[in-house]
């Protein structure tokens, strides 16, 4: 048996050699691997299916990650994929693995949060499995949607043309990141140690407290805006965005300037030394929603609160680009992040 | 913040402890944590949630389990939840983490156990979540399955006078456990070391490579039975016949004469000085179906191939026990797995 190291193949290239040989056989599975939701059809409305899993040492360091915010986090990521597919989150499970050094009171801690979140999104915890683990601290959860058929959004609807939006600012989950290294590096082995966090309070509040983006759905809704195609932004921006021109076939063009960037993220990027726009593109983490939606719509996507025109979708011999300030294009690739590397 | 091991509350105590709070907020959320699955009301026909999580050195060890068994095994488990709602399982997704010792082909390995338990029982994979893991390998399937109706059978219908039935045989998966080990004792240090299994393959089977219960729930169907209650055995017998007494608030008799047990697991336990009708009763991880069905279909009962009667449910009060050959009471206690200890 050869040996190929699954770095090499990473996330997306794994789950491809893995899932290709799987073919649909039932008719209620509308849509399975590759868009943020599966989609079932039992008869009623469509019911949408999304899973992620979190790893300590990999996803997560309990250094600086309180677990109450990590309950939080741990649902927010997968409630943000079911309104990735303009769908609505309803019910999770829960499975836990948990060494030996966490107790009754760090676990009640970590549900705690897991508890707020369901109350704030109005979702039920439904199931689940807990068991003991050999090292550290995993979790894993299902969310479970729902969605009227014509109402879905998948990737792959964009069209050339079509204006590309996104939610929020990017780059501030992945500063929050380098400013809790940062601190953590600066305190260890100092019992006293404060970390300075002054004035960077939503650098951390995005890294260890991300909001699925509920208010942007309810926004495109009253304002009667259907988009073509949309995802969440988990990776970086230049992933998502090459994930939705792939399944669409289309290219793009976004424009640096259009870039959303919050005040906070670019001091870090300065203080760090950071390209400030390789940040926003590919610092990943943020869970905003990117989407688009036809040229017709131009007007009424110029009112969204919650969302902002960053570019527009083109035919698929154009590539994919940024269009920067002095209107050079740089060609977009996926520095998104990889558990392999 | 006092300190609470985990073990001394255990699974379910856990469990109990963490979701006690979690009121359910949607309509369609029919039933959710204390059984099987959860069911869901979609508008359709019901749907049907389960999950569960497999880590190495808890739940497995790859010295003597073939990935390709661990990932059938990891799917059959799943589906064992779905049937033991009298549903049909239709979709799975599949979360990994996987840590650097395993390669390209080691996954792919495990994904042709998947593959062939999805082929096998009619299956489609339509999601999950892959990560690298700091130490070993996990696995996190969730099940969804569907059901009308009325034709769902929870843990809570069981009622005085029911017949108590079990599938197949039990004790033989816990006597490959013990098998397996004593090899792998046996053969550590040992490069050239053959383990002996000869004429214990079916124990073997029943360890590595368990069979979900679709053909009961067929047989089930074709002679009109509707159980009242029904789990899978996976913790083993007296756990879930507790389960079962517990939710629907009945005491039963199961008699030691009448539980099914294979020669080769009679050998074993003799061959290591094990109580036979202990390793029954508690051994575990069978994935047979434990049910409950009226006295009135005593005689439809009788006629099943894949499952026998082995006692009947009584009133609370008189209490859970297993009547001896001798004919004297023993209570029924729950020795089952408990991952924490």
């Amino acid at each position: 048996m050869s040996e190929t190291e699954i770095s090499t193949l990473g996330e997306f290239g794994l789950i491809e050699n893995l899932t290709r040989d799987f073919k649909v056989k039932n008719t209620s599975t509308l849509r399975g691997v590759g868009d943020d939701c599966a989609v079932l059809d039992y008869g009623g409305k469509r019911t949408l299916v999304t899973t992620d899993l979190l790893l300590e040492g990999i996803h997560f360091d309990l250094t600086y990650t309180p677990l109450k915010h990590l309950g939080y986090k741990a649902v927010a990521v997968n409630l943000s994929d079911i309104y990735a597919m303009n769908g609505t989150p309803r019910q999770i499970t829960v499975s836990l693995g948990i060494s030996k050094r966490f107790t009754v009171e760090h676990i009640n801690e970590l549900y705690a949060g897991i508890y707020a979140a369901c109350e704030k999104y109005g979702v039920d915890l439904v199931g689940g499995d807990t068991s003991a683990s050999v090292t550290g601290l995993l979790i894993s959860i299902t969310c479970i949607g729902e969605a009227l058929d014509d109402e879905i959004v998948y990737r792959s609807g964009a069209r050339d043309t079509d204006l590309i939006c996104v939610s929020g600012d990017l780059g501030a989950a992945y500063m929050g990141l380098q400013l809790l290294e940062r601190e953590r590096v600066a305190g260890a082995g100092q019992k006293d140690f404060q970390p300075d966090f002054a004035g960077r309070e939503y650098l951390l509040e995005r890294q260890l407290k991300p909001e699925p983006r509920a208010d942007v759905i309810t926004e495109l809704r009253e304002l009667g805006i259907k988009p073509t195609a949309m995802m969440d932004v988990s990776d970086g921006l230049s992933s998502e965005l090459l994930h939705i021109c792939k399944q669409s076939g289309v290219g793009c063009r976004v424009y640096e300037d259009r870039i959303p960037i919050d005040y906070q993220t670019a001091v870090m990027a300065e203080e760090l030394n950071m390209n400030l726009v390789t940040a926003a593109m590919n610092g990943g983490e943020d869970y905003e929603l990117l989407f688009t939606v036809p040229l017709t719509q131009h007007e009424k996507v110029e009112q969204m609160k919650t969302a902002r025109l960053i570019g527009r979708i083109t035919k698929p011999e154009l590539g994919a680009y940024m269009v920067a300030r002095d209107d050079t294009e740089l060609e977009i690739r996926a520095q998104g992040w990889n558990a392999f590397n």
